[in-house]
Formats: structure tokens, sequence, C-alpha cells
């Protein structure tokens, strides 16, 4: 691990400072605390003031220590959208798991493996031929797999519509080898939306269709006591619960470009970043070019509809603060291209070669994906720093993220 | 490790077989081994053929078994695009690599440190500040670093141009502090080109670029033996390679569909896929829903500039063969949403739910950099599987890959 420079005018006259063990090398993802904190804290007070729980949706993590935050105080389990992270986070302590993908028949004997080790896991599914097969996993097994009805709000992805006949065939098919214990709901239309107050309609368009898929089961003749509805937005800007009995979120717990394009947040919440380094200029071409490409930012260019277009991520320095609009406007493997938002020159003068730079990501699950952890940054206060390094943080800690499936 | 059904139709009836431990649970990614060596030797016989030197880039693979059949009957060493590329191939005896991104200043301790664990690791750089840092970290660590200029021949990304009076600058800066052996140039611009004749002349320019600087440096006085050039498509289509002392490619050992879009392989030469099974039908929407989303396939939509479009890659059968043009049109994390590319209405009986497919990446850097490494097929022939488990492979060796920076 190399030693990190946060100024680069410091640079060429510390080169000979001992190497720092734990410090990061760039590109790196970072975490910043604070932010994360509060951004935990608020989506918990506003769930807690409309009395509903919390499942926090842990592949925007994949952390432990982060997931302890985001558990904390809350009465249910997790949700995994991977069994590397069931796994994971089983071996870590948490062991009410909710898999919200569609269990794929070949997975069951996998799934089975980890009901026999002693994982609270639950499945979703939306095919009557999956119900098939997992009504045999269960006789075969001898465990009552218990499972969600996976209902579609908004033709975005998967689940069945609250009306499709096909719910009473997977009943049947269940029959009693398996426990339908409810409905999940996601209503990833909401991304689409084009202000807050789209958003709120989305959050109850979602709860109708939870309450409407779970009414039926029960007049099947069914308990359906889990009604699991959510996503960051809907959750985060939802105004009624009721019926309801768990919310699922992950992206707020770092929150991104998208989500302030959604005005879900702002850009000042976004608590994770890739911190970088100036490798070269361009100023035939307006470029600085630094060390992350899309391996470290990822190839996502996702945004809000009415958001505008900010490449693979908003640049901004070391401290967080945005510089004159800076965009990472193309990526390689391994280099970004920064230029300027309104096409004006930049001042290159600004941006030495070494100079630390940040990019703040459009989609927090998949910049953190190309990382295998984060650095936590300190909390920082004035007098924690180094008055002769601004922004050097003196005290970083690894957070390792699991992978794969 | 779950069980791994090849044919869905067996899956019901199996689901009580035992879980064999080394097989992959989907998604995965898997390399079909003749393909891949097929690969390696088709560009090993042209740069012999042309008696020029390949320097294999190992960004692709980032695993010493595929790197050691990369380097077979090679003299060069390799290159690299991280530092921790660097340490993972050289813990495993490849001591002589190129770090092919231009140096960040805040890397040299790093640098220095596998300098003095015995790497001969060669850096490069395009502006005088770099080298001015350079020179420093040399005079104080004592290693006379290894450096090649990088040079642009095609306004994409880094480098200086051959006329730049930059270049004279940075060779004063490094003095004799440093070796500055030569040039490198990357012609990335042969990504964009619209035919196989224009990319034989990209890599035509490509070497007179890289000829033109490296007798700039050798008229100020410098021995300069290295002239590196090197894209997978200028490697493989470049048709004169006087002057040059090696040539660096990397995706060539898998290929993938940006490859095949260009006209340097076909799409039976991609050697790598993500393996995934069909968990969802969406008759309504005309798609199949299957088990890899982005964060199996990598969010890379790029493709050859004629090329069609293919999403986020061509689906196959388990045994690799195209079934009517379906691409994965759309992702989600988890999820991805399978359509047919002309928009002919899909024979869902064809694909039911459990369904093994494969998706062919559109770029293979990006894809398998979603993975902790390969499941490298054994090789497949007609005796070797068991007639009643049609695709079926009974062995799976699983290749790891490097990560991080």
């Amino acid at each position: 691990m190399a030693y990190f420079p946060a100024d680069p005018r410091l640079l060429l006259s510390d080169m000979a400072r001992p190497v720092l063990p734990d410090a990061p090398i760039t590109p790196c993802l970072v975490v910043e605390p604070t932010r994360m904190k509060r951004n935990i804290d608020r989506l918990a007070g506003h769930l807690d003031h409309h009395g509903v729980t919390l499942r926090p949706h842990l592949k925007t993590c994949k952390n432990i220590d982060i997931a302890k935050l985001l558990l904390a105080g809350q009465a249910g389990g997790a949700t995994v959208s991977t069994l590397a992270e069931a796994d994971y986070f089983h071996a870590h302590g948490i062991s009410d798991l909710l898999y919200a993908v569609g269990i794929a028949p070949g997975k069951l004997p996998a799934v089975i493996e980890r009901l026999n080790a002693g994982m609270q896991l639950s499945l979703i599914l939306d095919h009557v031929d999956t119900a098939r097969a997992c009504a045999q996993a269960a006789r075969q097994s001898g465990h009552r797999l218990k499972l969600l009805l996976e209902i579609d709000a908004d033709g975005q992805r998967a689940g069945l519509r609250p009306n499709s006949p096909m719910i009473s065939a997977i009943v049947d098919a269940l029959g009693s080898d398996c426990e339908l214990a409810g409905v999940m709901v996601h209503a990833g239309g909401s991304y689409a939306c084009t202000s807050t107050a789209d958003i709120t309609a989305m959050a109850e368009t979602e709860r109708l269709a939870a309450l409407d898929a779970v009414g039926r089961l029960r007049a099947l003749g069914l308990e359906a006591p889990v009604v699991s509805v959510g996503s960051t937005p809907t959750a985060s800007l939802g105004q009624c619960f009721d019926g309801i009995t768990e919310v699922r979120a992950g992206v707020h717990v770092f929150q991104d470009l998208v989500m302030a394009g959604l005005g879900v947040c702002s850009v000042d919440d976004i608590a994770l970043s890739v911190m970088t380094e100036v490798i070269g200029h361009r100023p035939e071409h307006n470029r600085l070019i630094i060390d992350a490409g899309w391996m470290a930012l990822s190839r996502d260019l996702g945004r809000a509809p009415d958001a505008p277009d900010l490449g693979y991520g908003l640049v901004c320095d070391d401290q967080w603060a945005s510089r004159e609009s800076l965009v990472v406007a193309a990526c390689n493997q391994e280099h970004g291209l920064v230029s300027t938002r309104d096409g004006k020159a930049l001042d290159f003068a600004r941006y030495p070669i070494g100079t630390v730079l940040r990019v703040l990501p459009n989609h927090a699950c998949a910049t953190a994906a190309q990382h295998a952890g984060y650095w936590l940054e300190n909390e920082c206060s004035p007098t924690a720093n180094d008055a002769n390094r601004p922004g050097r943080f003196t005290e970083w800690r690894w957070l390792p993220r699991c992978h794969g499936w």
C-alpha cells in the first residue's frame, strides 16, 4: 500500500516519508461515515414515524459493519440479492434473510444446504413451474420452504399482476409442502419518476398492489402475514405504509447521483466516492486524465429522467467540494477523461499532475461492486487534520465487501 | 456450490442427486479452452510470421494459468494495468512487467517497494511534472526507474504527439536518474474503425507514430531500444511491424462481441460466456427473465461502429449456439431481461423456467471484471458427456482472477 498524497504540492517534497501501511492507493472506494450515518438515520426515522419495519437490502453495502448500522433498532431481518451475500451475512450472525431475486430452480439444492445450516432463508417466485420445483425440493428435503409471491406494480421487471390467474395455480402447486408467507413488491419504476410527488404516488401504487395481492392470497385461505414493499425512492418518499409489514431499501445507505437527481437526497448526502489522482493533461481536448476508469467507476451511465448528463460521475476535490462542474466524460479500463460539463475551458493550473480528486457515483451499487471493499475515512474535523496537509486523513479503516453468487 | 443443471427437463426429476461440490452456480463466468487456445495461437502465429514479439496484456485474463498460455514461446515479458496485477503475476514468477497506465506520482513509493522486491517494472509517462517526480523518486531510492514515453497516435486518450515540445523537457527532467527506454503507443482509435482495412491502416498509423517518436528520442542521444505498440485490433490486423520491438494485446485471448463487430474475430471465436438460468417469463413484454443482471454481465454496452445493438450481450444455448437472435435487452443488478433482436414473438415453450443459457459478452474485460474467477469447461466431446444429460460437463476447474489496484 502506498503513501497517499492529498495535496500534490506536498508530494514532490514528501516522497521520502515512510510508506503508511494502511493507507489506500488510487483509485479506491471511500466512505464518509458521517454522511452514511445521517442517511441511515434519516430513513430509519421516516419509517419509524410511519410505524413500519425496515428490512434493509444489503446488496448495496455487502459489508457486515455497515449492515449492523442498517439493522440497529430494526425488528426484522435483512434482504440479499445473492446466496453469496446470504452466506456472508449468515456467517456474521444475520440469520433472517430474504433472497429477493426469483429463485432459479437450479439453486434449490444450494438453498436446502443453507437451510440445513440454520439459515432462515425466504425465497420469492412468480411462476407455477418454480412453485412445482420448490414443492418437490421441500418434500425431498423435509424443509418447508418459506416463499413470498413476487408482485408487479409497474411492469418494469418481474412479478405477477395482482389479478393474475397464475397466483392460484402457484398456491395449488405449493400446497402444504411450502409456506407461501405473503407478497413482495419492488417499484423499480420509481427510478423513472420525474418529481418527488410522482415517487410518493408510486409508493402508494406499490402499497396498493401489495395489499391487492395479499388480499387474494388471504381469500384463498392463506395467512400470508408478510407484506413487503420497497425501493429507496418509494421507501424514502412514501407517506402511507398502512397494511405493510416491512420496507426494503439499500441504496439510501450511500445515496448517489441517481437518487440526488430524483430528489430523494442532495448531492451533499452522497457518502461514497472514488478517490483518484490526475495523471495527465490534454489541453487540446480540454481534458484531465485520471487514474480511475470504468474498472473503478463502473460503466453505469444511469441517471434520473430530468437530471443532467454527468458522464461517469461528478468530480469533486478531496474535500468533497464540487469543482466548476467537472465530470468524467469518458472512460477506458483504467483511465478517466475529465472535462467540464458546460464546455468551458479547464484551468489546468488548478489541477497539476498528482492532484487528488473524488468522483461521486451515478449508481452506488454499481460503483461499489467494482471494489473489494471500502476505505472508511476517519471522522474529519479541522483539528483532526494536520494543518500542513489539508484534507489528509491520518486514519483509514478497511471494510471488505462480499462478492460473487 | 449447487448442482448445475444443463437441461431443465432433467431438473425436476433430478433434485435429489447429490450436490457436486466443484460445480458452478449461476450466474457464472465460463471459459471454453479450445476456443481460447485457438485465439492465443492465432495471434501468436500472426506476430511470429511478422517477426515481432508479443508482450501480452494481462488486464483481460488477470489469471496466471491463462497468462502462462499467453506467454508460451514469447521472449518478452507481460503488460499490466494495475500494481495489483503486477504483484499477482510477480508472485507467480513473471518479473518483467510493463505497467501501461501513466504513472501517478502518488504511486511512486509503491513502485519503489516493488523494485526493492525484485520486480522489473517499467512505467509510462507523458508529462514533465511526472518526469520530475520520477527523477526525484529515483534519486531518493537509488533505483534507476525504467520508463517509456507514452505517444498518442489517434487523439483518443493519453500520450504526447511525436512532435510535442514536451518530449525534450521530459528527457531533460529525467536526466540520468531514470532510463527512458523508448516509446509506447496504444491505438485505441482502432475500436472506432469501420472496416478491417481501416484497422490495418490504423496499425500503420500506430507504427509510424511510434517510429517518429523514438527517432526523436534517438536524435536526442538516447538509445531508446523499446518500441512498443498495440491493441487487439491493430495487433491482429497489422501487416507491417518493421522497427517495432513488441506488440501488446489482451482481449484476443477471449475475444468478444466488439471484436467480432470489428471483424477481428467471428462470434464463434468468443471463448467467454456467462452461464445463466431462466427464472421468469413475461409474455406481455415478450421477455424472459434470467438470473444474470449487470452484476454478472457488466454495464458495458460498447459495440463496433457498424455493429447491431446486442444490448448487454448475445444469448446462446448451453452449447454456445445462438438462439434466434436473443439478446439481453435490459438489466437490473441481478436480473437480465432477454428479448428477440428483431422484435419477433418469443417461443416461451422453448425456454421453460430453469433453462440454462449463455450470454456472450460485449467486452470481455468488463464482463470478466465482475467475477472472482472463471470456470474452465472440460474439453467437450460427444463421448465425454453423459448421453442422458446433454451439455452437462462433468468437470470444471476454477481459475481465480486478481482484483483491485
